[in-house]
């Protein structure tokens, strides 16, 4: 078929797909992802970072930065140049490729993920929406549709923020969300700005990848779950209700360090005693109330840390999250002043500091309605959930209407080499996505 | 005076000693040691392993067979020697000075100490005991006291038994109770029979360290408690009933790491939650019963210690010491017990493995009493307590009979810069060490 030809049979399907858009036929007629072809590009992208003589169900450690990194990035945009798109460099070190739309005057539909990954993660967790958004692209291609509004692939740098140990940055750098000073930070003896330089970026132009606030139609994501929700109750796709906010607390609990053999009991000083009953004080109080709020002790460091010293100095980092931040502030309220009491119980001092605050950010309704016509035209269940975790969708809501599709994490396993995604829960997934983007487009 | 004069007016001395040592009378009339030689003394070795800049307020980091052992120990070696001693070095690296008595062929009387630091310990820590039993000599050759036994001073090697972490050296390869392969341990790229051949030791010879079994009248030690009841109670004099014993287990408490934002709170299986549980317990059990048992969690470590991840394993130390084996040996027990319940309340597994037991050793109850005595004498207030502490003592003790005297620490610190023992209480209790060598001695 000649290109002529080709644009005219898209331009028929355009308008087929314009006057049926909303009706059950427009659904059935809808194009389908290539299941295996998207299996094959995660399988192909799993390969850089992989252990050396590892297998895909070792993982990946595609830290950002990384050449790990920078040859998955040169993969990605192989696989853009394949679907029809030119990969653009932004000055963040974004990667978005565009496939134009019947009237380029409309802000386009934007979707993606990312691809780095943490240290000894998963091949799921950003991979699976970043490939999907480029084959969302291949597949629409394919059947030769053509949409209203432009496609817009983002794949965003450095969400895991695992590099320079100061968040996410791609994304809020489009959100004109980064801190003063931020790309100074120096991590393995490189500078944050020599980092983005590294991946193609321009830091010294990094306002320049703002993005304006309704620059696009919407913003969508389809991403792993990386909780057993969805695995446990048997349902192919989650609708994001929103991004929960997280406070984080750096808690420091000082007794005094001396001799175990030596120090009777009732003069001890014991700041791990004081950190233990802090550590089930938080779970406690994050439990007794209904509600799907988490609050976490996952750091937790001991001074001298010697089997025969009392232990004089012990620093924990209290996490809590929830789709409120009014909740979560009150929840920490009620961890300041339970420690108050610990601290007088066990003779120590512990001082509780706000460390973080990380804005939630809700799904619009109406990006969460989309998703779940579009499911019940392909007959998949659903089911409305927070996401627990951070992702690019966050800051990017800032600009515009976002909303996110879940699939099922095997057993909730995520930032681990187990993280796995049935192939088949990914295909849908990205079905889901596909068609939620035209809906979009139309 | 002549040396003639000086022999003469020796025996007479001991004559008279000999005929009056019960009595008050040669009580009073028994040589005083020098306290401010003997601060000088103190003073001039903690500059071996002094921070850098600092005074003697900083502290000491002497670890065994560093530069600052070997220089501290050469100084040590000279004091011997300025009282009269001819410093000899034992194949385990343990230098002795003996003064002979008039009746050689009788077993001397043993005392002494060591002069290895922890890292950033303090200044008195076996320094004290090791310097007052040279003071002890010299004294006794100012005053031109013969004794019937010989006098043997003992500087044992590695009694902190930082350096390679399996244990004291010196004293113990003395008992003949060194490990099989333990001199073949690595520590700092360095085994440890190079580091005894380092400080003079013959590490190919150890076995002839060995002393036998009634090779001394009795082995007296001087030290400072290391904890605050003297201090507290306003007592100068200590007498030791016995040293602790001491068991140590390795726990392993198991859950399931995972993403703190994502996985529900019932679906958790956090091991530190599970720890904490486990440290309140180890506190509450021991303390549960009468008696002056000590138990703790000094060191503990969490996996992957990410403040976005439900720990998924800790590993803690739990430490028990009393006088009596079998007390904490059914703290232990209660311990295992507890364990399991909080195991399954947690939804994880502990496993409590047995790791290292230390005999404890009682003080021979004439030694004691001689103490006593000698204290009554000097007008000395004393109280019986344990020792909680490790020393020397307790490997000696296998041998012969022992006893120990302690002199107060400041606030009970130890094992740190601060570590004090006011200088009058320092002469003190080397007046008493002087006047109960001479008892043993005559």
């Amino acid at each position: 078929m000649s290109a002529m030809n080709s644009r005219r049979y898209a331009m028929t399907r355009r308008h087929l797909l314009g006057a049926f858009a909303a009706t059950a036929l427009a659904r059935e007629a809808a194009p389908r992802i290539d299941g295996k072809r998207l299996r094959d590009h995660l399988e192909h992208l799993s390969t850089f970072g992989r252990p050396v003589g590892g297998v895909f169900e070792d993982g990946v450690s595609r830290v950002a930065y990384s050449d790990a990194d920078i040859a998955g990035r040169a993969y990605v945009m192989s696989l853009m140049e394949a679907a029809g798109m030119k990969p653009r460099i932004d000055a963040a070190g974004n990667i978005f490729g565009r496939r134009a739309g019947t009237d380029e005057s409309l802000p386009p539909v934007l979707f993606g993920s990312h691809i780095d990954s943490v240290p000894h993660g998963g091949n799921f967790d950003g991979d699976l929406g970043s490939l999907a958004a480029i084959e969302v692209v291949q597949t629409v291609n394919e059947a030769r549709v053509a949409t209203r509004r432009p496609l817009e692939v983002a794949i965003w740098s450095n969400e895991e923020g695992y590099a320079f140990n100061n968040g996410i940055t791609g994304s809020r750098a489009a959100a004109g969300r980064l801190d003063a000073g931020e790309l100074d930070a120096v991590w393995n003896g490189m500078k944050k700005s020599e980092a983005i330089r590294r991946i193609g970026g321009a830091p010294e132009r990094i306002a320049e990848a703002r993005l304006a606030p309704g620059s696009f139609a919407s913003y969508l994501e389809l991403h792993i779950e990386q909780g057993g929700t969805l695995d446990r109750a048997g349902i192919p796709i989650g609708v994001v209700e929103g991004i929960v906010a997280i406070d984080r607390y750096n808690a420091e609990i000082r007794g005094y360090a001396n001799h175990a053999g030596t120090t009777p009991m009732p003069e001890r000083q014991d700041a791990l005693l004081a950190a233990s009953h802090l550590v089930i004080a938080v779970n406690e109080i994050v439990r007794r109330e209904p509600g799907r709020q988490v609050g976490t002790v996952g750091q937790l460091d001991v001074s001298p840390n010697a089997p025969n010293i009392v232990p004089g100095l012990v620093r924990l980092v209290i996490e809590l999250r929830d789709l409120s931040a009014d909740k979560i502030a009150a929840l920490g309220r009620q961890i300041q002043a339970r420690a108050r009491e610990i601290a007088a119980q066990t003779n120590t001092q512990i001082e509780i500091r706000p460390a973080a605050h990380h804005d939630g950010a809700m799904a619009a309704p109406e990006v969460q309605k989309s998703i779940e016509d579009v499911c019940a035209g392909l007959g998949l269940q659903t089911v409305r959930l927070p996401s627990g975790a951070g992702h690019d969708a966050q800051a990017i809501a800032t600009l515009g209407p976002m909303g996110m599709i879940f699939v099922p994490s095997v057993g909730g396993i995520s930032h681990a080499p187990k993280e796995f995604s049935r192939w088949e829960d990914c295909a849908r997934g990205a079905d889901v996505l596909c068609q939620t983007v035209l809906h979009w487009a139309a």
